[in-house]
C-alpha cells in the first residue's frame, strides 16, 4: 500500500512538473524526458486502478479489463501523433508496444519464471500462447500482403486505405470471436487471483483515481508527441526509435512489473495470461481500431509498414509460438526473445 | 438420392446453355457465368460418382481417388488456359485451389466443426495436418527461393524453367512417398466411412457418370476460358481474381460441400481428411505436374510467382499448421483462416 | 579398428599428394579436389580423435567437443577464405555447413532412422529439436533484419558491422546459456554411449591424432582457398556452389557418417544428437565468433546475406522445426529435407 501511495505522488509530481515546464516553453528534452517517465507512472496506476475496479466482477472481466485499460497510454499517443501528422511515430508506438510486450517483457518473464521452478523450467497452459500466435499470424498476414504490394508498386498499392480497411474488420471480427470464447469457455478453469496482486483499493477510491488517471494520460500524451520532435532532434535519436523503444516500454509499464513479478512467483500461468492478453490485445485490438479511427484525421494509418518492421513482426510471431506454444519454457529461450528485442531495437535505432 | 438427381439435371442444364451460347456466340459474360456454375455442378458429380466407384475398393482408396479426380477441372482449366497464352489464370486458378481450400473450406469446416462439438473445440487426429503442413513448406521452399532468385534479377532467373523441374520432380517424389506411407501406414486406423456421405449410386451407372462428367468438365473448361478474356473486362475483374476467387470456388465445390458437412455432423477427422488431402494434392501434385505439362507447350508455367502470392502461400501454410496442427481447433481459429482469405481475396481484388 | 587405419592411411596419404602438387604448382583444380576431399577424412579423424578423447569426461562433453571440433575445417576455410578477401566463399562455407546439417545430414538420418523402426516412425525426445529451432530462428532475426535493412538501402546498412556485432554478441549469449542449461539439466537422462561408435582409441594417441589431425586441417584448408579461384573457374562452378555444396558435404563428414549410421541402428536420439548439436553450433557459435574474428581482417565478415539464402534459411529453420519438433518422423519427412537441400543447391549452381 505505501509503495502505491509512493508511486502515486512521484507520477502526480513528475505530471506537474511536465505540464508546467510544457507551458512554459522550457527546453523539449526535458518535457519528453518527464512526460514520457510520467506515462510510464500513469500506465502503472491505471493498471492498479482497473484491477480494483475490477475485483467486483471477478478476475477474467479483470485481466481484460486491466489489457485495455492498459493500453490507454498508446493508444492516446498515437491519436495525438496522427493528429499532428507524425505517421512513423503513430505505427512505431503500436509496434513498439508490441514488441516490447512479446519479446521483453514475455522474455524476462520467462526467465524470472523458469529461475522460480525447481527444474530451471517454466510451465503453463498451452491455449492463450497458441490463441495469441494465431491473433499474430492473422495480423501478420494483412500487413505482409498489403507490405508486399505497396512495396513491389502493384496497383493494389493504390487501394491501401481500403485494403487496410478491410484487414481491420477482419482482425476486429476474429478478436471479437477469440474473446468471447476466451471469457466464456475457460470459466473455472483459470487459476483465481486470490489476493490482489497490488494489495486493492476500495471500489471508489478506485474509480476515481482511474478516471483521473485516463484524462492525465490524455494530456501527458499530447505533451510528449508536441516535445518529441525537437526532442529527437536533440537527443540524435529517430523517431522510430523513440517509438520502437521508448513508448514500447514507457507505455507498457504495468505489463512489465506485473508480468515479471507475477513469473518470479512462480505463478506461470497469470503472468502469461497478462503478458499474452496484451499483446493480443495490440495486434488484433489497438491497431485496427486505431486504423479506423485514422479515417476521420487527415492522415491516415495504414497497415503498411516497413520491410524491416513486417521482418521482425514475422520473426516475432514465430519465435512467441516455438518457444510457449508448447506450454514450456527455459531461462535461455527468455534471453533469446530478450536477444530479438535487442535486435530490432539496434536495427531501429541505426534506421 | 433426389438430391443428386436435381443436381445432375441442373448440372447438364447449364452445361447444355452453356455450351449452346458459346457456339452462338453470345455475351462471353454469360458464357463466363454459366459455365463457372457448370464447372462447379461438374465437380460435384465427380465427387458423387468416384465415391460410388471408390467404395468397391475401401475408402483410402476412394479418398485419394476423389481429391485427384476432385481436381480434374482446375487441371482442365490449367491447361487450356496454358494452351491460350494465359499464364496469369494459370497460375492463379493454381494457387486459388490452394487458398480455397486451405484458407475458406478448411476454416468454415473448423467453425461448423467446433459448433457441433460439446464443448465448442473440434478434435482430429493430428497426422494429416502435420504432413499438409510439411508438403506445403515443401512447395514454399521451392517457389520462395524461385521468386527470389527471380526478382532480384540473378543469374538463377535465366534458368527458372531447369530449376522449376527440378522442383518439381522433388515435390512429385516426395508426395509419391508420402501417399505411398500414408496409404500403407495408416489402414485400420483411419475412421472408415460406414455410410457413403451422398447416398451410393451403383457401380456401373457411377461410372458412366465420372466418365461423362470428366469429359463434359473438359469442354465446359474450354468454354470458361475461351470467355474469360472479355468477361473479366466486361465484369471490370482482374484475371487474377478470376483464377484466385472464381475458379478456387467453383472448382472446389465437392470439398466446399463434403467437408463442411462431414464437419457439422461432428465426423471432423473425415472432414479434415477431404480438405487436408485436396490441399496436398494441389500443392504437391498437381502444381508440380502442370509444371512437367507444360514443358510440351509454347507456354512454360514454373514456380515463380508474384512475390504477393508467396508471401499468402507463406502465411497459408505457416496458419494452417499452427491452428490445426495440434490436433484440435476452436470456433475463432476457422475465422481467423476465413479472414486470411478475405485479406488475399482483397488484395488480389486491388492488384 | 582395419577401418579406422585404412582411413588414417587414405587421408595421410591425400593430405601428402595434395601439399606436394600444391607446392609443385601444379593443376588447381587438382589441388582443390585432393584437398577437399583431405578435409573430408581430416573431419572424420578429428570426429574420432574427439570421441576416444573426450570418452575420459563423461559423454555429453564429448558430444559437444565433437560438434565443436569437428567444425574446425569450416573454421580454417572461413578464416583463409576471409584473409584471402573472398567473402562469398567464406559465407556460403557457413551457410553449406548448416544447410548440409540440418537439411541433408538429418534427412538422410531420418530416413535411415524410419526404415529401421518397426512401424516407420522414428521417435526421439523433443527437447533438442525445439531447442536447435529457438537459436534457428535467434540467428534468422537476425539475419532477416540485417539483410532486409541492407536490400533497402535504408540508414541502418551503414552500420551493418556494428548491427553485426551487437547480432554476435546476442547470439554468443544465448548459445552460452543454451549450452550451460543443456549440459548440466540432462544429466542422466540422455542416453548414455555404451560402446564408442568407432571403436576406441587409447588416450593419448588419440590426442596425437588429434592435435596432427588440427594442424593439418588447418594447411590443407589454406591450400584448398589457395586453389579455389583458378579452380571453380576451370570446373565452371561458382564460389556460391564451391561453399554451400562442396564445403557443406565436405566438411560434415563426421556429421555425416556418425549421424545416418546411429540413426540406421535405431538409436535415434544419438543421432539426433550429433546433428543437432552441429546445426545449433554453426548457427549459434561458429557464425557468431567468425564475425567477430573478422573485425581483426581487413575484409569484415557480416550477417548480410544474399536474400535468397536468407529465403532459404528461414525455410529451413522452419521445415526443421516442423519435422522433429514433435519428436517423431516418416520417412517422407526426411526425403522432404533432402529435397529442400536438393533445391538450394539447384538454385546456387545456377546462381
Amino acid at each position: 500500500m505505501r509503495r502505491t501511495v509512493a508511486i502515486i505522488g512521484g507520477t502526480v509530481a513528475l505530471t506537474a512538473l511536465a505540464g508546467a515546464l510544457r507551458y512554459a516553453d522550457a527546453s523539449p528534452t526535458v518535457v519528453f524526458v518527464l512526460s514520457g517517465a510520467a506515462l510510464g507512472g500513469l500506465a502503472w496506476l491505471i493498471g492498479v486502478a482497473t484491477e480494483s475496479v475490477g475485483s467486483r466482477f471477478g478476475h477474467r472481466v479483470t485481466g481484460v479489463l486491466q489489457s485495455t485499460l492498459g493500453n490507454l497510454p498508446e493508444l492516446f499517443i498515437v491519436l495525438f501523433a496522427l493528429s499532428a501528422g507524425e505517421i512513423v511515430v503513430a505505427q512505431t508506438s503500436i509496434l513498439g508496444s508490441l514488441f516490447a510486450n512479446a519479446l521483453l517483457v514475455l522474455g524476462l518473464a520467462i526467465v524470472a519464471g523458469s529461475q522460480a521452478a525447481a527444474d530451471g523450467q517454466m510451465r503453463f497452459r498451452k491455449r492463450l500462447p497458441n490463441d495469441t500466435a494465431t491473433l499474430l499470424l492473422l495480423a501478420l498476414s494483412v500487413i505482409a500482403l498489403l507490405g508486399l504490394s505497396d512495396r513491389l508498386g502493384d496497383r493494389a498499392s493504390k487501394h491501401e486505405v481500403a485494403i487496410s480497411v478491410v484487414g481491420a474488420v477482419c482482425l476486429l471480427a476474429v478478436y471479437g470471436a477469440w474473446l468471447w470464447s476466451y471469457l466464456r469457455s475457460e470459466r473455472g478453469v483459470e487459476p483465481a487471483i486470490e489476493e490482489p496482486a497490488h494489495g486493492g483499493m476500495p471500489f471508489t477510491p478506485a474509480l476515481v483515481m482511474l478516471a483521473v488517471a485516463g484524462v492525465a494520460a490524455a494530456f501527458v500524451s499530447d505533451w510528449f508527441v508536441h516535445a518529441l520532435d525537437p526532442a529527437v532532434e536533440a537527443l540524435h535519436i529517430s523517431k522510430a526509435f523513440t517509438g520502437i523503444v521508448i513508448v514500447g516500454i514507457a507505455g507498457n509499464a504495468v505489463e512489465n512489473v506485473v508480468g515479471i513479478t507475477l513469473a518470479a512467483k512462480g505463478r506461470s500461468d497469470l503472468a502469461v495470461s497478462v503478458v499474452k492478453n496484451s499483446v493480443a490485445q495490440v495486434a488484433a485490438f489497438l491497431f485496427p481500431v486505431l486504423v479506423l479511427l485514422s479515417l476521420f484525421f487527415s492522415e491516415r494509418l495504414t497497415f503498411v509498414l516497413n520491410p524491416v518492421y513486417v521482418a521482425a513482426l514475422a520473426v516475432t510471431a514465430l519465435a512467441v509460438w516455438q518457444i510457449t506454444g508448447d506450454g514450456e519454457a527455459y531461462a535461455f529461450e527468455g534471453l533469446a526473445l530478450v536477444a530479438i528485442y535487442v535486435i530490432v531495437a539496434t536495427v531501429t535505432y541505426f534506421e
